[in-house]
């Protein structure tokens, strides 16, 4: 039981239902990985940017390890997260949504280790971004939504209409 | 003062967190509506979406509007959600940043009029859009995100670097 001044921090969203809009927009990051042509995925490309798998394999790259290490303020194993090459094994469909899905697995499993505190902390996440932990988080979401809109783009401009953008079931 | 129990609401983002992360991206979106040679804004297309502007006004005409009506319960003059030309007189890029920070002006002269409980309640959004509240306004939120980062691609493919998606200053 704790005690909360209301007029200080009025609840916006609480962590289990952050936690299950983040799940609602990984089905639909799913959705539009599996929408490409699996070639299209590791080769297409507007204007100089990078392949979606890429900017996917960045997704994963911050999202489960940037879980765990706010959950356990160990960043060791964080990887190197200016470089999201894909290992040759996962560069496939299937190998791309494989990792898509253990990061998810690794965020559904690390999200209770975060003490109810924790979240207005200020972090050092992957020992140099500095932020209140929502925020950083915020941040891994909202870093999922603008590259898989870009994904989209790709999508539209290859003839193929993406999932519907407000479907998250 | 209000009690709550931790286990069952235990807080992600405040309120005014909330708000202040949006105002971020505001001034981030504004900046890539900045970024766009005038022409592309209204006539400058991938794979047949629509024009940049077009998209920026269905932000405006979802946010501004929806804060109010969240916040007032009147829906009346919310506008028609499914229909976001631009009137001849703000099909200019000083026309349609006006409008954006117009709705921006809304969004902080509303938050406050939305009451504490109000953020957890189901709402019909513009009579039509059944959800709880804070998922609501997410959606408002990762809807701006989503087309201003299908606006980055635009962008891209016209040989201009949009600003950085990292700075919400």
């Amino acid at each position: 039981m704790t005690t909360t001044t209301n007029t200080e921090t009025t609840l916006f969203v609480s962590t289990e239902n952050l936690l299950n809009e983040w799940l609602g927009h990984r089905r639909l990051t799913r959705r539009v990985i599996e929408a490409f042509p699996e070639d299209k995925l590791f080769d297409y490309s507007i204007g100089g940017m990078r392949p979606f798998a890429t900017m996917i394999k960045e997704i994963i790259d911050i999202s489960g390890p940037g879980i765990r290490g706010i959950a356990t303020d160990n960043w060791e194993h964080a990887g190197n997260i200016n470089n999201h090459s894909i290992n040759k094994e996962d560069q496939s469909k299937d190998g791309l949504l494989k990792l898509l899905d253990q990061s998810t697995e690794e965020i559904i499993a690390f999200w209770p280790e975060i003490s109810d505190a924790r979240f207005q902390e200020v972090v050092l996440a992957f020992g140099q971004y500095e932020g209140q932990v929502f925020s950083t988080i915020l941040y891994f979401i909202d870093n999922e939504i603008h590259h898989r809109a870009q994904g989209t783009v790709y999508l539209r401009s290859l003839g193929i209409e993406p999932p519907a953008f407000w479907n998250r079931d």
